[in-house]
C-alpha cells in the first residue's frame, strides 16, 4: 500500500487546505507520486478524508485518531470512522496533538486490528526508543522546536535523526522511519534519506508554497536520487 | 434555519451510524421533519459531515469543534472546516467531550463570527447559568448520570430542567433551551416541552432503535402536541 | 477572614519561592499587611501550604485544586487536603491551569461546602460573566497575554477591567473582584482600584523583585490611598 | 536509598490518609520496614510530603510530578518542589493520572537530573516495553481494571506480570520491576515475587485495613520469604 521513499504531507488545518484547495493539493501530490515513482501520502483535515480518498489513489492518512471503540463518545474520531472514509492509517501523537502513553498503545493496536497503518510521531531519541517499542508501522521523529521554522531537522540536528534511526533499527527493524520539522527543499529530503530515514513528514513548505507541485517535484526527485545512492 | 420544537439527534460514534447506515438515519430524520413540521437536526461523526449535509436538507451539526483558528493545529476540528462541510453549527462541551471555560467562550465566539450556531451542553443548573452567560444560540442541559440510561431527565429530574429554563430566561431570554439524557419516548419529549424547554437532545434511543423512524415519528408528534398546548 | 483592598501574591513555582525563600516571601507579605492595614494573601506551591500556613497569620491559598472527593485519585490535589494544611481557599482556573466548566462548578461548590474560598480566574469580559454566574467569593480577571509582561492590565486594557467589574456587579454583587496581569508598581494597583476592583493578583513583580518588601509596601500604600479616595 | 524486595504504599487521597492519620500510616510502614528488613516506601498526598519525609526515615515518593521546570506554571507540581520536601522520587503516569509520552520522558529525565527516582507505572505488556525504553529506575505494571478490586494481578493475570518482567529484562535489566493492582495479602506479594518482580505497589489494602500494620507485616514476611526462595 505504501512505497518508499515516502513523503507524507500533513495538511494540518491551514486555511490553504480547506475545501477545493485541499483536493487540488492532494491531486498535485498524486501527480508527483506517479511522475517520479516516489511514495507520497496526504493527511487532510478529518472532515475531508472521504472526499480526498475518493479523489486520489495515493494513501490518505488521518491526522489523529482517538483510542475509543465505537460507542457513546461524542466528538471522538475513532478508527472505524476514518477507515470507512478510505483512510489507510493515521498519524498518532503529533506534537500538536499529544496522546497519553496508554492511549498511544491502544490506538496502534486498534489501527492494526482494523488493517490500518499507525504513523507514530516522537520528538526525541528517548521517545523514539519508547515509541519503537510499541511497534508502529511507521515512526516519524519531529523535534517540535523546528516545526514550521524552515530549519530542517536533517541539517540542524542530524544527530537526532541518526540516533532515532539507530534505536528504531535495534528495537524493531521492520518499522519504517521518517523525519520531519523544517523540511523545505529537495536537499533537506536528500539529507534525511542519507541519514538513514525512509522519507519525510512535512507541512507548511508544501501547503503554503507559491507553487506546491514544483516544490514537491523537486523533493521527489531528490528523494529518489538519494534513495538510489543509499542502496 | 432552525425551527422549534427541535429534536437534535446526536449520532455519537455508535457502530450503527457509520457509513450508509448513518446517511439512512439522517434521511429518516429529514422525512419525519417534513411529515410532522417539527425541527429535527442531526449531529453525525465529523468524517460524515459533508456527506450528510449533501444528502439532507435538515440542519447538520458537528459534535465538537476546537477553539483554534486555521493554522498549524494537526488533528484539530476547527470552525472553518465544519462550515465548509455544510454544518450549520456545533455541539459544544458535551459531557463526553468537555471543554475549558475559556475555550467554550472562544468556540462560541468563533462559531458566531462564522455564521454558525453554538449548541452548548451543560450538566447542572449552576453550569447552565454560567453557560447562558456566554450567550450560545442553543443550550442543552444534560445530567450526564442519566445519559444512555433510558431514564428521562424530564421525568427523573424535572427540577433541574425547570431550574435550567429559569436561569436561561433570566440571563439571556433569546437562548433556546433543550434538555437531554434518557429521552426515549414521545412522552419524554412532551414532558420536556411542558417543563419549558423548546426541544430535546437524544442519541441511543434513536440510533439503536429497532425502528428509528417510528420512534422519531412518535416523538415528533408528541413534541408538536405539547408545543401547541404550551402556546 | 479576608480584608480589602486585597493583594494576592501568586508564588507559582518560581525558583525564588522554593523552601526558606518562599517562607521569607510569605513573612514579608505578613509584615506589609500588618503595617499598612491592607489585605495580603499568598498562594505558595502546594508542597509548602502547611509550612507557610503555620508560619504566617495572613490568608494562604492553594494555586489549584482538583474537583474530586477524597478517594482513589492518585496525584490529585483535593479540597480536603489543602484545608487540612490551613489554606483558606484556592485559586481556580488560572490561565496556566485551565479547568473544564463542569469542574469549575464542582470545585467552587466543594470549596464552599468545606468552608473555603474560591478565587476564580477568568480571562475576558465574557468568561467573567460566566464565571460570576458560578458565584465564586472572589473573581480575578487576568488577560493571559499580559501575564509576566510588566504591562499592567489596569493601564493597557482598562475597558476589560471596567467591563469585568460591570458584569460581576450585575450577576452577583457579593463577589469580590480583582484584576491581574502585568501589575508591577503601586500606581498599577491604584489604577486597578480606581477602575472598580477590590484589589490585584500578581506574581513575578513581587517574587522576582530585588526588594520584594519595598515593592509590596509601595503597592499597599497606593492601594489604601486609592481605596479611601473611592469611598 | 531503596532496598528490595520493595513494598510501595500509595496513599492516594483517601480520607484515611489526611493529616495525623497519614503520618501514623507512614510510621507503621517505617516500623514494619525496620522489623522485617524489607524495603517499604510511602507516597502520601503532595501536601504532606514534607511532614512525612520529616517524620520517617523510609523513602517518600510523590504521587505525580509535572514536566515543567521552575517558573511561571501556576498549580504545577514540579521536581524541584518535591525534592525540597525530602521526596526521593515520584510515581509517574499512574493510571489515575496519565501523562503524555513526551512528558513522561521529560519527567524521567528531570527527576534523574535532580537525583530523584522515577517510578513509572504502565498498564500492559506493550506499554511496559515502551516504558522500559525510557529507562526509569523502577517500573510498576498495574492493569487498571484490577485496581481496588482485591483481585491480585499476580494471581488473576500472572502472564501480564511475567510478560512485563520479560520485556523489562530485555530492554533495560537495571530497571527494578514491581507489580500492582488488587494486592491484598501476603500471598499476593509472595506470588508477585515468584513471578520475577522485586516487589509490589498497593494502596487501599493498606490504607483502608482495620489493622494496617498487621497486614503490612504479613506482606513483609511473605515478601522476604519469597525473596529468599528466589535467590
Amino acid at each position: 500500500m505504501l512505497s518508499f521513499p515516502l513523503i507524507v504531507l500533513n495538511f494540518k488545518v491551514y486555511p490553504e487546505v480547506i475545501g477545493e484547495n485541499g483536493i487540488r493539493l492532494a491531486k498535485y501530490a498524486e501527480e508527483v507520486a506517479n511522475e517520479y515513482g516516489v511514495g507520497v501520502a496526504v493527511a487532510p483535515p478529518v472532515t475531508m478524508l472521504s472526499r480526498i480518498a475518493n479523489s486520489v489513489s495515493i494513501p490518505v492518512f488521518a491526522q489523529h485518531v482517538d483510542p475509543h471503540p465505537p460507542g457513546s463518545w461524542t466528538g471522538s474520531i475513532i478508527v472505524e470512522i476514518i477507515k470507512e472514509c478510505g483512510a489507510v492509517g493515521s498519524i498518532v501523537n503529533h506534537s500538536e496533538k499529544r496522546v497519553f502513553l496508554a492511549d498511544i498503545s491502544t490506538i496502534i493496536k486498534r489501527l492494526k486490528e482494523n488493517g490500518l497503518i499507525p504513523l507514530l510521531c516522537t520528538d526525541t531519541v528517548e521517545t523514539t526508543r519508547a515509541g519503537a517499542a510499541l511497534y508502529p508501522d511507521i515512526l516519524a521523529i519531529e523535534p517540535p522546536e523546528l516545526i514550521g521554522t524552515g530549519i530542517p531537522v536533517s541539517k540542524a540536528k542530524p544527530e537526532i535523526v541518526v540516533g532515532a534511526v539507530d534505536v528504531v533499527r535495534k528495537i524493531n527493524p521492520s518499522t519504517h522511519i521518517l523525519c520531519g520539522a523544517g523540511i523545505s527543499a529537495g536537499e533537506d529530503v536528500a539529507k534525511a534519506i542519507e541519514l538513514g530515514t525512509e522519507g519525510v513528514l512535512l507541512s507548511s513548505a508544501y501547503v503554503k508554497a507559491r507553487d506546491p507541485k514544483a516544490i514537491l517535484s523537486s523533493m521527489a526527485e531528490s528523494a529518489i536520487k538519494a534513495w538510489e545512492r543509499n542502496r
